[in-house]
């Protein structure tokens, strides 16, 4: 059960890291269940693929599970927090503070894994001096001064799309290397910034298209 | 140019359909920028594929573009919002009206793409008979008598994780046979039911794979 090094994430195919997630969910929820060892087929089912292809991604990362037995819930879960960095806590920067940005700041699961907002910045004169999730929203243009002297492990963009690109560039300029962006923009950053972007419009085009392949 | 008489959408494998709104996406800036013409090569590099993944996926929908031409913009988006289903609107019903579910019924993309929001729902008094958006929100018990005089071509959930499949039952009782769900759970649902679900949180645990993988 020993864990491999890890080599650099970004030789693991996509694909693999897109599954990643999926698994760790099912494992806490067994693991709230009081379930105790899955087998790969069932944990293959549970999660709708095969247990071959389970055992290929997780081999990426070590040798897990025993021929036979299966995977031990609790083992396999912290090998996962370790693979998925979670056994750490990331300090972070939200950026819009409407309705989407207030949701991220309220959501229980983003502190569960470790993700703390410690500061809010809006360009908003409504919104800046309010509270939300217990911290002041600042101005925007406050934000190069705050990534001086304060760590950020990473920030949340959830700006309309016509302020997001700037947003990033002010944030990568005060040293932000990892950034979620909720914006329906693709930023362009330097190498070696991450950016993880979701597109709820992307998401919304796949249900529309099978509606429509469905219905005709 | 002419479409192919379009077979089931679940025989079109899900990688095709993922890229698809990114093609589309591109489309819509390109037009929005007069582009009138594009070639596979620079098409491909805009959205980060081959030239010849792009014609492959497109191949399976009919054949578009022209050899040593490329893509005429107008024509392709025109192309896809068919293949897409944009041609259309759909009326939809939000379940869920909190920060989230409030982000959700201003998000001005979802109008664009023919997504009208004509009612809310909600479990919390202090909710219940707010508007926003220009709709009143109404008491969740009353969704099925809803559901029974009016149209709904799909149903967004922005409940909490305990409420949503209670919330995806009422739904599906009362006919709803689309539904795009925000809360992070996968719902169960009949066969011929389509459910697309937003998981926010593969999408941190994926950036936060990333960040942990890079700075090891």
């Amino acid at each position: 059960m020993a864990a491999k090094k890890r080599s650099k994430g970004l030789v693991i195919p996509q694909g693999v890291v897109s599954r990643l997630p999926i698994y760790y969910r099912h494992l806490l929820d067994l693991r709230s269940q009081s379930v105790e060892r899955i087998s790969s087929a069932q944990f293959g089912e549970a999660v709708g693929c095969t247990a071959a292809q389970i055992r290929s991604d997780l081999s990426h990362f070590g040798s897990f599970g025993q021929q036979g037995y299966g995977y031990k819930v609790s083992d396999l879960l912290r090998q996962l927090e370790k693979i998925l960095g979670l056994t750490r806590t990331y300090s972070a920067v939200l950026v819009g503070a409407g309705n989407l940005g207030k949701a991220l700041a309220s959501y229980d699961s983003f502190r569960e894994q470790g993700f703390v907002i410690n500061a809010i910045f809006d360009v908003d004169p409504v919104l800046i001096g309010n509270y939300h999730s217990g911290k002041v929203i600042r101005p925007f243009k406050d934000l190069p001064a705050y990534l001086k002297k304060s760590k950020c492990d990473m920030a949340i963009v959830a700006t309309p799309k016509e302020a997001a690109q700037e947003v990033v560039d002010v944030l990568v300029e005060g040293g932000v290397d990892s950034i979620w962006n909720f914006a329906p923009i693709h930023p362009v950053v330097p190498r070696g910034v991450l950016v993880e972007n979701i597109q709820l419009t992307d998401s919304l085009l796949r249900l529309a298209f099978y509606m429509n392949a469905r219905d005709n």
